[in-house]
């Protein structure tokens, strides 16, 4: 079939992927000059209807283009050729360029963070009120964590800060983390817990030390994608259990561990990133009960559990835990600073040895000063001044958010209004694409992430958007619904024209 | 065959393997109360050689045991049987406790640094001078580089290195850092620099983005272990190629490549560790060129390269890769502070793409702390001042270290001078057991690490000592060396007597 100037012919009756035909004969006409630098390839969605193909396979053949450099692709901009292609392939003769996609391993293949870079990219402008970041408000604080560190260990000479620590961290500030989790209702002792460079690295590190390649991982959809990420990158297969507003199916779930055998069931239950639900204590319960009968791992992953708005708390799944089925995960990226790197697991103290031995190879340890810092701040009550602080700002930036929605948005939109964390989840009225959404809001200087992106398979599900209220600064919150709940009702308006691609003849060969 | 009370019967003929069924006769023999609490088991090579098999078989044997906490064992204190096994059991039955070793990956069950961690538990003693660890000298400082970083922060409101930097790091530092390579002739952009979380990170990550189960890595034997396991844990297969006092023997790489297709080549060109050795010229080279020719990625670990005490650094493989087949990396935590973590790469554009899409996953990215630390270090000049300040300092320590062991080593001990670096490599005399005189030397408080723990294949190798001299304080140097010289003697006298086990009738079974 040809589409304005690509010429695509899938035989389905050898063994190449179809998408390696695509990518292979797409990629031949960039290098024989005959698709030009600045050429826009047809939308995704179009050229796989034309070709009679999933939307997928056309993805990952545009990404194995990607992948070699020969098209670019931004967010509302679609994919286009790029230049000196010809240049830069005689270059590599010349040179001898390793032929890239063959020198890096499968696993690594698998990465593509693309859009989300994107948006994060575009939510650093300035001019761009941001509802896409997972991250505090930069005015909230608390720099009086930082306050006397200097003195304490230039002039004290406490240059632990500086030097090498046990892969676990240090003794105190475990044990520190551990008088926090007390207060969780968790009584640990300090060798259940371990310190860790942000709790991505503890899901990096759980994948690495539980999953071997084909083990099954049972994840809430929609879930934490980079979660995901780490799972599939051990070769884990990943099944998902949808979520209502009282948090994971544990009936489905139940269906699951009965026909599969999954090695672990990893959970956001309090403050669910992206939806922002809060499992009901019932649940809780049953999936504790779950994970006993059947001898499954959970990880609880707490990143937002003690950002609570309205009333108290749920007890953690780790607070229910008699047997060390849990591994708890968490953070303080989300109430103290990010940029510190550190975050903390407890678990069983088997648990905690293997983890360590796996994080020794990945890291060594995490930062030290940073572990000095969130130390002080932990021993110095600093912390729970702070918690007590944000949780009243971030309460309110969610009414002013709920509020302007309740204002702004077009008819057949509907939206959580959560009782913690960070985001407020949208669905869209029926039709709109968030994925179309994207360069549309960015026009009108907003930003988000569409609900997409949190789906363990991307591409099944497009209507919904994660809001985060805790970045913005308050003014901004209200003009940036606005400004979002516009561009929603033009893409509503638009959707019923025809787009560019519409009037060209389109027949597949095959 | 019983040996003091322990009978294990070895069946060649089923498919369990021998460590299997060494494994579960003693488990079962300590469960059942036959071997007591605190009961010692006999030392590897003992079992080994009454059993007829490798040594490694019964460390294999012992190191499931451990996994399972039914014995531990300690330097210097052999293995022994733990108590409260039958406690733990039931207690185990009564909590459906999980079954680790189900739960626990293939991948993680590889991992065991129990001697290197027990080393440099011992090192930490203040009784003990050491030379078993890999860092710098405490009182070096540079406690300079953190001048000022409070008031930057709080006062000139410098907020950035709290919160998220891009996974690749703050453009500045990669701009910086990228200063500090033209300097060792290598004419990189930023882009073509990523900071890392320490070179560790950079060797992890590396493993994970270039190779596949069943790929082949190159190493130099000895070299630095954790590479090795970072290698193997992703199924990697080993290939080891010997160093001479020029480096690698690379007629005996080429032998390889042209046999074997390997996927990467891991090497420290630049005073190398453990050995100190730095890699000729031509060696240099010829390298570069076999990695052209087979197109094969080389890893160049330059921790210690810009550490020079005696004439000139020779120029980096990355200084003279042209077609962007070496990935280098190097690493903050010898010249500047290790609890800092920070480290970075060098590499072609693409790769870099490929590992931080991989980072991404493991931290999201290094400390921002951390960072503006460094990156104010190197704009202010400051690392260079502190870079000559150290060469000045390790360079009189290791001509104390040199100095010592001319006075009062053993006949038949030899040793390396290296030109740079941080260690010094010993050779003990025929038939002494470098791992028999870690006890031996600890009695003394003093600590080395025993060079097999730097051989791909452990065990095969057993006399050879790591000495490092940056650590210990310059006062202490001579006597570390005589106390380690004086057990080396002793146990050369005490080698001729028999020891407790060889009174003992052993016969195997099979």
């Amino acid at each position: 079939m040809e589409v304005i100037g690509i010429k695509i012919a899938i035989d389905k009756s050898i063994n190449t992927p179809i998408y390696i035909q695509i990518f292979e004969q797409i990629r031949e006409q960039i290098i024989r000059g005959q698709l030009i630098s600045g050429f826009k390839l047809p939308p995704e969605r179009k050229l796989a209807d034309s070709l009679g193909v999933n939307r997928s396979t056309v993805l990952n053949a545009y990404r194995e283009l990607k992948a070699e450099g020969l098209v670019e692709s931004r967010v509302g901009n679609g994919t286009v050729v790029l230049s000196s292609i010809q240049e830069e392939s005689s270059n590599a003769n010349e040179f001898k360029e390793p032929t890239w996609n063959h020198i890096f391993s499968q696993y690594s293949a698998g990465f593509d963070s693309h859009l989300v870079k994107d948006l994060l990219t575009l939510a650093s402008r300035k001019d761009v009120i941001s509802f896409a970041t997972g991250v505090a408000a930069p005015e909230s604080g608390p720099i009086e964590a930082l306050e006397g560190i200097e003195r304490e260990i230039i002039e004290n000479r406490n240059f632990r800060a500086l030097f090498h620590t046990p892969t676990e961290g240090f003794t105190s500030l475990r044990t520190a983390i551990s008088g926090l989790m007390h207060r969780r209702g968790v009584y640990c002792s300090y060798e259940e817990v371990m310190v860790l460079s942000g709790s991505q690295q503890g899901i990096d590190i759980a994948a690495r030390v539980i999953l071997d390649p084909g083990d099954i991982v049972v994840v809430e959809e929609p879930t934490f994608f980079p979660a995901v990420q780490a799972f599939k990158a051990i070769g884990a297969r990943i099944l998902s259990v949808s979520i209502d507003e009282n948090g994971m199916r544990i009936d489905v779930l139940e269906q699951l561990l009965q026909r599969y055998r999954p090695k672990l069931i990893y959970t956001m239950p309090s403050f669910h990133n992206p939806s922002g639900v809060d499992m009901e204590l019932d649940r809780r319960r049953r999936l504790i009960e779950l994970a006993n009968r059947y001898r499954i791992l959970i990880m609880e992953d707490d990143a937002y559990g003690d950002l609570c708005y309205d009333g108290h708390q749920l007890p953690l799944l780790k607070s229910m835990d008699s047997s060390g089925y849990v591994v708890y995960i968490s953070t303080f990226s989300k109430n103290v600073y990010s940029g510190l790197r550190l975050g903390w697991m407890v678990a069983h103290k088997k648990v905690v040895e293997r983890f360590a031995a796996v994080k020794q190879v990945t890291d060594l340890h995490s930062s030290s000063l940073s572990q000095t810092i969130i130390e002080r701040f932990i021993l110095s009550g600093g912390i729970d001044r702070h918690m007590a602080k944000i949780c009243r700002e971030y309460k309110q930036k969610r009414d002013i958010m709920c509020d302007a929605l309740s204002k702004y948005a077009p008819k057949g939109m509907t939206w959580s209004r959560p009782k913690g964390g960070y985001y407020v989840w949208c669905k869209l009225p029926e039709g709109v694409s968030a994925l179309e959404l994207v360069p549309k809001a960015a026009e009108k200087n907003v930003a988000f992430i569409p609900g997409s992106a949190f789906y363990a398979s991307p591409g099944l599900e497009d209507g919904n958007l994660r809001l985060n209220f805790t970045f913005a600064a308050l003014k901004d919150i209200d003009k940036g619904v606005f400004r979002l709940c516009e561009a929603i009702k033009e893409l509503m308006q638009a959707s019923k024209k025809d787009d560019i691609y519409t009037d060209i003849e389109i027949n597949p060969i095959v």
